[in-house]
């Protein structure tokens, strides 16, 4: 059986959400980053970046969101989880990976830096950060799902995203319409709520 | 046709170097980041994150060098770039967002922030990027190609890294001996010769 490792609200929410869409069976694992136990030697084994997600499979384990998202989609077909014809599945890619190399971690340097960043330099990651934002708001998201008409597994890795800021009060509903309203739309999904329950969190 | 957006020596020779390896017709596009080509109105409509690569196509533009080799391997199916069977494929992916997430910010603050890096913040980050390094070296390389026995676009994208850090006289041959066989292995590939040719520059 598949056997999905995270930490609650952390990224490899993504991961979870797939595989609630996908209607597959898993296990959940929890590793808690604020404990440190991503850098066990038993978790180490398993993913030696030391980093979560990971999902154990049946041939081995796959890290990192963007190609988990993809195997939940490419193994479970009848989900409908992503295109498969190759321009719209690239542009799928893109979009994952841009969330993956370019929004996480600008969001993540300001609600993550330990010491927490202060003054003029959390003014500055702010400020790079919005700006990614406000790419997705203007040009990424195609609405009323991420890639257009069609639901996907870029719906619940943008939102874990979206989420982080609205709890933190940075998704102004001013600046931000279309990315809350994203937000809204995703939280209200059946599978979300399940997998959010499951990570002892709720809507927002 | 296809067209290329890169910049010579930068991430995008990862997407080149597909190109090359599929065997197909494209053209290039110039963008030079030094002098701040990408910040264009002209390219901004191409790629609004102001970021190279880009790949236009028939359908649209595809960005994300995780995206775009993606989409050259599965149109070119015939030139053998990635493997189709779903973990094996999911295994790629995880190597590539690894590549653009994982070691490809740690290695471009070292080299290419400004103002540039000094004493203990160097130390720093030169820390975190040999860390990377020794993830490759250590458990992602898989030899003799990225992925194992059948080469792919990993290689290509990978190379990048590894050549900038040469380039840098940070890639030790004691500490890095699987990864400076691999860059000499990816670089005696006459696509890789053709494509940093095309680049002005050649193997080192």
């Amino acid at each position: 059986m598949l056997k999905l490792y995270y930490s609650p609200g952390a990224c490899a929410m993504a991961s979870h959400i797939a595989l609630e869409e996908a209607g597959t069976d898993y296990e959940l694992q929890k590793i808690d980053l604020r404990q440190g136990e991503q850098r066990t030697p038993e978790y180490l084994a398993i993913n030696p970046a030391g980093v979560t997600p990971a999902l154990a499979t049946e041939q081995g384990v796959i890290t990192q969101n963007v190609a988990i998202l993809t195997y939940v989609a490419q193994t479970h077909p009848q989900a409908g989880l992503a295109p498969t014809e190759a321009y719209a599945f690239a542009r799928m890619q893109a979009f994952n990976a841009w969330l993956a190399s370019s929004l996480h971690p600008a969001i993540g340097k300001v609600l993550f830096s330990r010491p927490p960043l202060e003054g003029a330099v959390r003014a500055e990651a702010l400020e790079q950060a919005f700006a990614k934002y406000d790419l997705a708001e203007q040009h990424l998201l195609v609405g009323p799902w991420a890639l257009g008409e069609d639901h996907s597994v870029t719906d619940g890795y943008l939102m874990v995203f979206t989420r982080w800021a609205r709890q933190a009060d940075l998704l102004d509903k001013a600046r931000f319409p279309r990315l809350n309203a994203h937000l809204d739309r995703v939280q209200s999904r059946p599978a979300v709520q399940r997998a959010l329950a499951a990570e002892g969190l709720s809507a927002i």
